[in-house]
């Protein structure tokens, strides 16, 4: 098939009819489709039920210390689940503490703690007349969301093949002392898969901030989400980059195991400094008197260290493998050649990027919708839920069966060519 | 024995020696006692032991609703969760958040909240010059390190046999708009055991504050811990009242399992009317996509319902009634008549409150330290750590065994005298 570009009028309007007509088809088959969000499968949640038998009441539920999980106590988590998730996050296990359930938990308490008390003795931010982030886009919808709530201007950046543009960054933060902090992905990245470059990460470590309580929000939500035992991403660990650079300060990384464990019952965790730590740790007394330390030990058992979390990877790899791949198949051969769209091909992470013509994903979305498949909202992936060009669209392939999402993305790519067509007839009416 | 303050200088020198000898005694014996929280006691933990049996690899983590319990979802709790503590909490379902594993947790966010973002529409407390809050005293000494943290003004408030003074409330909350709160405990209150009487809670839910962000920060910490089957002490529910009395939005009222299950692995909630609800929960989507649903689920599937949990607590009854009705008897026995000390008897909760001669506290805590028993820091009862007479002292008779605790309650009576014949002496020569 030519690009749809290089069509005619009465060919275009010729497709459109066939389109309709197999849309209408569709439509008929009253689909229920969800690729909206980033779940794991019902599939994925049964590799963790083992975890479910890892403690009973014969259990001895006191950790290496001494300390009985079951009371009390403990303020930053168990030594033992520090060193897991240490071993997870490529820090030491003195770098980390132990959270709740949820790292957007953890990171909306950094913004919140750091709007209150400000960062390591700065003013806090809610006494300053202008807080600005910088937000590389695509990116998390949760992220842009939970900055707006707080009244943070954000900036958009854009996302390259290998990391946000680095020139505007250095630039920005280095002219402007409003900017307090950048929202990353650094791995897999949430929704592009792009992982950031030796340069990036280096580039990240040696930024030169007008202000000095800006931090880098680290989310490394997909560190061990490979989709491939060959050929995995790797990245620069930042917090020892920026001691390196002399600016051991600089980065926050949080993480948890809730795409490795349970969703909402995993444990979540934040590395930082040793400056910033202490700073944390200062507001962490007053907000709580421990985490759920009983769930940290679970962990800690039935994943007994590093290489049983990485091998329970593996077999969520092989789940999601094949849906990623499917994804893939479909719209190369759907859509390949056709000049109508562009797609991502991620080695890990959650999401697949879709970018269409200008104007035409929140159409895309509509149309996908009227016929029985919820995407993730138009715009979602950009601050404000404004897609300056309306042509992002997040893929989440993780939740459905196979099957399902076969159907799903002949469906989507049946609205993509549909509104690009419609997209190309109007332009040529218009001229 | 006859009062004290009735011996003789000789009288009590001679004492005064008996005391110190008796003092060495105890310090010869190398004692390591800590009295200093309320922590359950290991017997109590292993009450609920069997919760740690109830899910396994086999089990249907599916909730009535049909939600998977082990993916993401349900900001504010599965349905039999908040059944379950909305029974306990004496409240509707409905009036209900689940959050995590604890309810300290949510009172910090609420403030937090508040801070950032105002209540129900209000400037936000940090864009005002002073915010203050009310502290019945003696009272929690977490509730007044996190108003503290929070830079929020502390107005000591007279802890009367039957709550707070209510006159003194009533003028200070209709009087001051930066008044934006009260701590509460109001049901075997921290320390006192006292809880509030009707006409009280009648009263608080009657306040006219002069600021309508001003809430009633209604601790119910131990809401279902009695101590005895008969006699138990009752609350009228705040939020029923507040409402019938015209004032819904009145109070916040705040509960966990953190003392019925396991500390820091049980459930927290929040109970308030709809429009505290939809307030709370605008920021809540926010900070969370849910909190631990699996552990929502277990503790739904080990209590079955209110009943099995008040059973439970018959069982926590059995192993703390002997242990308080100890510190009592030693007390009684000990300093009885004595004039030197005053102190609670509780018949729920977690403490037992002394109150020693002005300016013995500090000392009395000291002395005890002096030979191997921690108590409660003398003057955490208070806002900023400071008692203005120095008399008050929690004492925290759940966690050591039965013999250590009688051990360290007649450790504690010695250090009460000596340091009153000490105070007492002082008093002669300096007359």
């Amino acid at each position: 098939m030519k690009p749809y570009a290089e069509l005619t009028k009465e060919e275009l309007t010729e497709l459109r009819k066939e389109l309709k007509a197999e849309y209408k088809e569709y439509q008929g088959r009253e689909l229920r489709l969800d690729m909206s969000r980033g779940k794991p499968s019902i599939e994925q949640l049964d590799l963790s039920m083992g975890m479910m038998d890892v403690l009973d009441s014969d259990s001895d539920l006191t950790c290496d210390d001494g300390t009985d999980c079951r009371n009390y106590g403990v303020l930053d988590g168990i030594a033992e689940a520090k060193e897991l998730l240490a071993d997870m996050m490529e820090v030491r296990p003195e770098q980390i503490i132990i959270y709740g359930n949820s790292s957007l938990n953890v990171m909306f308490d950094t913004m919140s703690r750091s709007m209150t008390h400000g960062v390591m003795g700065s003013t806090p931010w809610c006494k300053l007349d202008k807080v600005k982030f910088l937000c590389p886009v695509p990116g998390y919808d949760r992220h842009f969301a939970m900055t707006e709530y707080f009244g943070i201007e954000m900036i958009n950046v854009p996302m390259n093949e290998d990391g946000p543009d680095m020139d505007m960054v250095e630039e920005l933060v280095a002219s402007d002392d409003s900017i307090k902090g950048i929202w990353c992905v650094p791995k897999y990245s949430n929704p592009t898969g792009v992982s950031y470059s030796d340069d990036v990460v280096r580039r990240f470590a040696r930024l030169e901030p007008a202000a000095a309580d800006f931090r880098i929000y680290w989310d490394n939500a997909y560190t061990v989400h490979h989709l491939y035992d060959r050929g995995q991403d790797h990245l620069i660990e930042i917090l020892a980059e920026c001691k390196r650079a002399g600016n051991p300060d600089l980065a926050i990384k949080f993480a948890s195991t809730s795409k490795i464990s349970f969703p909402g019952s995993g444990i979540a965790a934040l590395a930082a400094s040793e400056n910033n730590l202490v700073d944390i740790k200062k507001q962490l007394k007053f907000q709580t008197i421990g985490h759920d330390k009983v769930n940290q030990l679970r962990h800690v058992r039935y994943f007994k260290g590093i290489h049983g979390l990485v091998e329970h990877m593996r077999k969520h790899a092989d789940i999601l493998r094949p849906k990623f791949e499917a994804v893939v198949e479909i719209l190369d051969r759907e859509l390949g050649g056709l000049g109508i769209g562009s797609w991502t091909n991620p080695r890990g992470g959650y999401f697949i990027s879709f970018d269409s013509l200008e104007g035409c994903a929140k159409d895309i979305v509509a149309r996908c919708k009227k016929a029985g498949l919820v995407m993730t909202g138009a715009g979602a992936t950009y601050p404000y839920g404004k897609d300056p060009h309306d042509t992002n669209i997040r893929i989440a392939p993780s939740y459905p069966p196979l099957e399902d999402l076969r159907e799903a993305m002949e469906l989507f790519a049946l609205c993509v060519k549909l509104v690009s067509v419609d997209k190309l007839l109007k332009e040529m009416e218009q001229q």
